[in-house]
């Protein structure tokens, strides 16, 4: 911590969160023990209930908007008077889906303490969402909390919208902000979402990949067969998948669909720049996570973040290990998502990878079952569902005012940040840039090492307090005198 | 029914036999109630004490023979005055692993009889083992019943055993014949396992392939990676074992391991001539399976079973369809059952696996975990489990006064049956071959659509009533000549 670069409201700030980091924490957990996946809407409605009353005990107007249909987002508005700019933070509320069974020591919805007592910054908290995205959300309340202790007040008119459906791919945010234009007109965005940088050091990220997705199934005989009666003879389901993934990447990562990487706009000079800056962590990623070789080496993680993705997350065909039975399956299932730059269009990509299927001879249906005349007349026949969409790349430019100001702000409190032309995961920036036509610029805390999307998701209490101080900067930054009043 | 080539005695067994129908039914049914997997060794010993209770009730003198680590096989003798042959009729009475939740109507265990009255032959009784392979157990001591309540006697002297580890490898069926030389010496013994034709005539199998097999898994990263933040840089293990499994099997079926087809001994003469003389199936079993083209096709099914056979029976890896979650999964396991015919070792199969593993650039773990050093050591990595062990393929000759004397017993009551070399299932006919050196035969009497190794297993009612018939038919055979008083 930088004591030299914080003006004196800033330590008055400081003083009064620490005095309260049991009370932020009990908060923390109360929220947490509400459930929040998709599975669920009364539980996420239940989420939004509650942060709408966290925002309106601290003074902001807050509502839920609705729209028929969707999860609701909550809204959230604190006028400063005089205040010459208006900045929406944004973060959401829902969570990955959970298999309770994998979770160690406690449930996905117990949040539990370990490694250290709350006063070790090292210690962690586990629950779902812990870090993915309710993190950001209890950090701005905090920010509120320990503003008014010291009676600071925020130098810009702040908004907050909390989004309910983030990981189920947004698929209702653009309705709810059309919805919506004048409470979430902003002159600019700060994406509250993903991790700070691998070496801990804050990140700021001006775009992010965009993402989509599908699942195939390729069909063997009707009924599971005797793997004894029919092996060598009836048609493998799970071979013919194995077969044709591997058509589609090679052993050094690279995707073999054709196409694939089409249209991908070249990063700007300012951006390679920005990129050199970031401190090398492949080698010291690769020790923790056992990977002797990454895909796509020798480029750097960074680098090929850069480029559009091709992602199996899971396969499954019968059963394996104790439960397997001696079966020709019926079936064979991949999910795959697939994670998109600034060029690519998310339904032309999964154009691309129809076209590859077909042509290595299979038959494809379309969202739906193939029949059992496409069946006996194909020798091979998959269908692929592709129901969640998914959405495009956006980067907005570093050189903007608006990344600019939110770069002094954040350094003014953590020192010099890194600055990431795009961010590997994917937030719904344009979803957001469809309607609102502002800069988005991404502003994390969570740690990067946190689990999440997986089980046992956990925060590193350091990075609560880091990201309390984070808001209160991007609360209090100077204003810019372009702006007028509104 | 062919009732001119019935004598008298069989006529009165008929009619005995049709009267008990009911009562058969309600023993089989309290027989399907008793759990029998592998993972119940209490249920399984149940099975065994139910089975001895059945056998004494008909004064069979009966044992459980026990070795040490084992579930216990059943072994049962009826002693003939006179006789001089004595033939064993082996089954087994455990059955594959059940998934309840896939089971429709009604659990594994809780039998029900659907598609019409018991009275219906067209009726099937579903439960785990309703065939496989319990139904065999069932018919003999019906045939007993019959026999007895029409005043017949069997022509032979008659031994039974009843296995209870078949489905988990029998690899303590061995042991038990070892430390029981004397009780299960016979002139041959009769395998009661397996499926009749797929036209619903009556076969005789005189070999079956062997079998072995493996779990395969493949590393990734240490913990699971948000695909996002890591998807073209973190290697996919699913996408590598899809690349590995593409490189063992190609579209049209064939193994492209080194050396999987070498050593099969082929088939004689008189074998070659039998498989000519089994009716067409093919294209009827594509049109039922709904599978456009076979593997090794233009080659039959019965002749492919000939061959040995390279069968993934499930792969698993994280999760697909509203399950899956954006990540990049640590492992991808796959299952794999290799089917042996005659010159196969299993050993050698497996070594021949594992060579081409390593031939595609894995470091390979055998039966461990591999280590943080290896991960970090090897591009790729895989551990492969081959604890099941397996057996090999044998075969009897058709053309042995055991052979001619068991087709002529069968074709007495069922007409001209088929005469298979080579079962596809495999039965654990080297495991007894390794003991008792005396000709196995293999008469099965179950439906071949019966989902056995599967969901929904189930019996049609016919094939019971039918298999009774053969029973009370090789029970009641004439002796042949050449033998001893014994």
């Amino acid at each position: 911590m930088r004591l030299r670069h914080l003006p004196v409201a800033a330590l008055l700030v400081l003083t009064a969160a620490a005095q309260d980091r049991s009370r932020v924490l009990g908060e923390f957990t109360d929220f947490l023990r509400i459930p929040n996946v998709a599975a669920d809407p009364a539980g996420l409605r239940r989420n939004a209930e509650w942060i709408r009353s966290a925002l309106q005990r601290r003074g902001v107007q807050a509502a839920l908007l609705q729209v028929p249909g969707a999860v609701p987002a909550v809204f959230g508005e604190l006028r400063i008077p005089d205040a010459t700019q208006t900045v929406l933070f944004y973060a959401h509320y829902d969570g990955q889906p959970v298999d309770p069974g994998q979770w160690h020591g406690s449930g996905p919805f117990e949040p539990s303490l370990r490694g250290g007592s709350p006063d070790d910054p090292e210690a962690r908290l586990y629950a779902r969402s812990s870090s993915d995205d309710k993190a950001p959300v209890i950090a701005m309340l905090a920010a509120l909390d320990s503003l008014r202790a010291s009676g600071v007040r925020p130098s810009i008119n702040l908004k907050f919208l909390f989004e309910g459906e983030e990981e189920a791919g947004s698929r209702n945010l653009g309705r709810i902000l059309a919805a919506n234009r004048a409470a979430v007109d902003a002159d600019y965005w700060v994406i509250c979402d993903g991790p700070v940088h691998q070496t801990r050091r804050m990140q700021i990220y001006f775009g992010a990949r965009g993402v989509t997705g599908f699942n195939l199934t390729v069909y063997g005989p009707r009924r599971e067969l005797h793997s004894g009666h029919y092996g060598n003879w009836a048609p493998n389901p799970a071979l013919m998948l194995s077969r044709l993934l591997a058509s589609m990447k090679d052993d050094e990562g690279r995707v073999l669909i054709t196409g694939f990487y089409d249209g991908v706009q070249p990063l700007s000079e300012i951006e390679i720049n920005a990129m050199k800056g970031e401190p090398p962590i492949d080698e010291a990623l690769q020790r923790e996570l056992w990977i002797a070789r990454s895909e796509n080496s020798p480029q750097r993680l960074i680098e090929v973040i850069n480029q559009p993705s091709f992602n199996i997350r899971g396969l499954a065909s019968a059963a394996v290990g104790d439960a397997s039975r001696n079966v020709i399956p019926t079936e064979a299932t991949v999910s795959v998502d697939i994670r998109l730059v600034k060029g690519n269009d998310p339904q032309a990509m999964l154009e691309k990878v129809k076209a590859h299927i077909r042509d290595q001879g299979f038959f494809l249906a379309e969202n739906r079952a193939p029949t059992e005349f496409e069946r006996l007349q194909w020798p091979k026949v998959a269908s692929i569902t592709t129901a969640e969409g998914g959405y495009r790349a956006v980067r907005t430019p570093m050189d903007l005012p608006a990344s600019q100001q939110v770069i002094a702000a954040v350094e003014r409190v953590h020192g010099p940040v890194i600055k990431m032309p795009t961010l590997g995961g994917s937030v719904p920036l344009a979803i957001i840039d469809d309607v609102v036509h502002v800069p988005l610029i991404g502003v994390p805390i969570v740690n990067h090492d946190n689990n999440q999307h997986s089980h046992n998701e956990n925060l590193r209490l350091q990075n609560l307090w880091d990201g309390i101080r984070t808001f209160e900067a991007l609360f209090t930054m100077p204003a810019r005198s372009t702006g007028q009043p509104r």
